[in-house]
């Protein structure tokens, strides 16, 4: 019985330490040497800050929209975090629903009917919600491009977190690899694009 | 035994829907319609998104600072997600070390010294590399506001992530809340005030 708790407490850490995007510890934490641990973090974070990178060119090339309504920039961090949390929460319902085996690759189609149906629910509720925000701190202006933009960031964000489970448990790999810092950083470059374009469109027409 | 699978099973699934802030569904997902999933996530959504509301503010309030020098919004997605990389590692290891016992709550002034320690390091490294960065894609006035926003940035997320799975030990709670989105909204907000502060110094004097 020891076995298994062992085999348990190694995945759980193994989870734990994925999440946070570090190697295993060989020594405690306790013995090692704060030089140790910069050691053990300082590539990941290096690596995730370089692919960070992109963002600032994607705001770097709407620069002009941006200093034409500097409004814009309110609803950054707001609008990529919307689309953060809107991923995690349909790749945890779906992670979960794979692992107990309800789920089946084959019905892959299934989710992604019902994660539209869902993401357009949720991007109408929120972006009523922040284009009544936007309005009210950006103007008559930013209000609707803030709106327009939440309901494509959401449909896109849950269409995105429901399947890429999917696609992750069918090539193999470990759907937990879906709270990588990584998927964040494609999901705010995707969703800055779409803010931007949607601004472009809506503003400086 | 399968008694304790059960438990696990239950205990694992609390972690993942925690992390992605849904409450437990009743029934299985591939039964639940559209709209039942809509209703068991809208809610925390709309909460964090509202929570949200306050990144606009700060940002809305340094408007002056921005408008001046816009290269400024280039970066603010990668200084946030920086701060949110960087406080997810260090609990990750200090959640692990506190499960195993190895740590023990009553050393947090050990982990306080360790962390400042690691997280100067770590923002002098990231810091070279974003001001590098920031300086080719920002200019000259850019790359040192850069630097010294990240330097301060990831030694405060560091000690944030470090010191609160033993708060939050300490005061009942579960650690694995650390992973919750209000975190990162958190440090979104002080490292969006960090960022703009120094930029007020270093650019406005």
């Amino acid at each position: 019985a020891d076995d298994i708790f062992d085999v348990i407490e190694e995945e759980v850490t193994e989870d734990i330490q994925k999440a946070g995007g570090v190697t295993p510890l060989e020594i405690s934490y306790v013995a090692a040497s704060p030089f140790m641990l910069y050691k053990k973090r300082v590539f990941w974070l290096s690596f995730l800050a370089v692919s960070g990178f992109l963002t600032s060119t994607v705001i770097a090339y709407f620069q002009n929209t941006l200093s034409a309504v500097i409004a814009l920039a309110f609803f950054i961090p707001v609008l990529i975090g919307t689309g953060g949390n809107t991923s995690n929460q349909v790749s945890a319902l779906v992670i979960r629903a794979l692992a107990t085996g309800e789920l089946t690759l084959n019905r892959w189609f299934e989710v992604v009917k019902k994660e539209l149906v869902v993401g357009f629910l949720l991007g109408i509720t929120i972006g009523i919600l922040l284009s009544l925000w936007g309005y009210w701190k950006g103007g008559p202006q930013i209000g609707p491009v803030v709106g327009v933009s939440v309901i494509l960031i959401v449909i896109w964000s849950n269409l995105v977190g429901g399947l890429l489970p999917i696609i992750l448990t069918r090539i193999g790999l470990d759907p937990a690899f879906i709270s990588s810092p990584l998927l964040s950083t494609l999901l705010d470059i995707t969703g800055l694009l779409i803010y931007f374009m949607v601004a472009n469109v809506m503003l400086l027409k």
